[in-house]
């Protein structure tokens, strides 16, 4: 067992203003606390939040700033105090590297909306000594050993990174909802979330519908295995839904009016926010009084995030990648804005050895 | 039994136009179907909705209109068909006179959302024959069986009347999330809706607080059974109570910013809108993201109903109101529009028969 105190050496690739765009940098990680573990970093996958990080998008960045929360790869040490890992395990860490664990959202599981506030992966402020958190566009990541994750051994490395964010995003709704066989679900936004929310949805034995503008995304929402797709521009289609599903997990990434899907919800039926981060446009609450329900749903717990993992290795799903070089994550990043990829970019970590 | 298959002539108050007021009408009842019955108006609730429509606020009135959905009264008269009620019966009709009864919503007592429309107590197109509905502002009424309820012996017709809108729309959905010993639930307006919204979570063994722009209702909201008042402009008081309550029950009629009121939820708390139809002010999706739960509900259904007059039988509750001559109704709009109320105008149908 290695239980070295001082820092490690570390490479990475940050951002260091606006229009930076992303660049190889040498930083250093703490030495290990005794409930910390050492991972060496195989894979990262590529969230839109990054980006939004990057560039600086919600004001709330501050440079340099390394990305990725969506992280696997190998525990190399553990701190004297450790008990759930061991060197050599498979493990990931996904968007949030601590909290307080007492409060009681935390005691149940909902460390993601720790009342003292839930560090993330990046960009966080680090409750012990005040330093900020760097992401996972790197070769080794020191986290606190309760929230690393077990990647089961059916996962391979760069399956198990995009569920760690965009997984537990649309598998934590799909069961705080009740999903389940008889269930329908719509899903919008056909990208990194919402692709494993079909998956996921599909897997749960639920009816799944892919909400999209445009009859081109048929073929992919059917692969995915989706029942139906349902054209959002298509008013007479639109209309033959109404009341007619559970729930609408909407994926959706930018500012948008969520009125067409409200009307698709049965009563008691919920439409479920998780892209969306921006002021709403102004709905008409009459729609609401009909016993809709507009709620949202920010990534999940650690518990919850195991859970997720062992299914999809009991389910056998994984989520459709493109492996990129880290010297290629600004081309990614463009492509990301396009929509042009399906539909998860995974940095294969190897390649930051070679850069 | 008498079954008349003729008209009955009828008076009532009309408005003619947006700008007209309300003024004596005579006009008739249809002639009873083999499941309607003929019910003496004994009392007749005003709720902001019959100003609203009266005035056409809502640009759907067609003239000339009689308001009024909270009606009290006796059976004078029954269908050959009709076995729910019996001539004599002290009885009351809310806001829904007929629907389908066969959809899934009307067999599950939703018939408030049935599928083919709810056919409303004014305004509304009759299923059989096509004509307009007319409220209760009025001596008499005409009214499918299955829609009228029992005013249980406990209850003076004066109370009941406000309960069959303001009373079922605030009980419906206490009950619909669960609310009960242990639940803490807020309440925001203190009108006809807000003040037995109180009384009702008050009854069911919640902790109620009121929101308030000023501390001028507190003495209000403890008579009404409230532990506490909650200053929404007191911005320390206001942060000292984010997440702390299981439901917000929301019953300002008027459009304003819900975002207030996001804050004070739990993780997997409702704000529940029942007051306001409009144009909703655009909000934050992060505060939704947070799992907080954005809804309305619209009046209950007909068993709902009953089981709400059955409730404040058993346990005493009635609405505060006042009472009114029915010429004295423009006057009390004004003052509804002026919230000089506490808290429902209720018209002495007897008037209308001195005027």
């Amino acid at each position: 067992m290695t239980t070295p105190t001082n820092e490690y050496p570390a490479k990475g690739y940050a951002a260091t203003s606006p229009e930076s765009g992303l660049a190889p940098l040498d930083f250093t990680r703490r030495g290990l606390r005794k409930d910390d573990v050492l991972i060496d970093i195989t894979h990262c996958g590529i969230c839109h939040s990054d980006l939004h990080t990057a560039r600086n998008d919600w004001g709330r960045t501050t440079y340099p700033i390394i990305p990725g929360h969506e992280i696997t790869g190998t525990v190399a040490a553990i701190g004297e105090g450790v008990t759930k890992h061991k060197v050599g395990d498979r493990v990931g860490i996904g968007c949030i590297v601590d909290s307080c664990k007492e409060c009681d959202l935390c005691t149940q599981g909902l460390e993601q909306y720790c009342k003292q506030g839930m560090v993330g992966t990046y960009g966080g402020t680090d409750r012990i000594d005040g330093s900020k958190t760097q992401g996972g566009y790197s070769d080794r990541i020191v986290c606190r050993d309760e929230f690393v994750i077990k990647v089961p051994d059916a996962l391979s490395m760069e399956d198990a990174a995009p569920l760690l964010c965009a997984g537990i995003t649309t598998y934590s709704p799909l069961r705080n909802w009740n999903i389940g066989p008889g269930s329908k679900v719509a899903v919008a936004g056909l990208g990194g979330l919402g692709h494993m929310g079909v998956k996921f949805a599909v897997a749960m034995g639920a009816e799944v519908t892919v909400l999209s503008r445009s009859e081109s995304k048929r073929a992919d929402a059917m692969a995915l295995g989706a029942a139906d797709l349902l054209i959002t521009t298509d008013k007479a289609a639109m209309r033959a839904k109404t009341g007619y599903f559970d729930m609408v997990l909407n994926t959706i990434p930018v500012r948008h009016d969520v009125t067409p899907y409200l009307h698709l919800l049965k009563v008691d039926g919920a439409q479920v926010l998780v892209g969306m981060i921006d002021m709403m446009p102004e709905i008409h609450t009459g729609l609401l009084l009909g016993r809709k329900i507009l709620t949202g749903s920010g990534i999940g717990g650690i518990e919850e995030t195991q859970e997720m993992l062992d299914f999809c290795a009991e389910k056998g799903i994984k989520p459709d990648i493109e492996m990129i070089r880290m010297d290629e994550v600004n081309d990614a990043y463009d492509r990301m804005e396009a929509s042009d990829v399906k539909y998860r970019f995974v940095i294969d970590m190897e390649s930051l050895k070679q850069s």
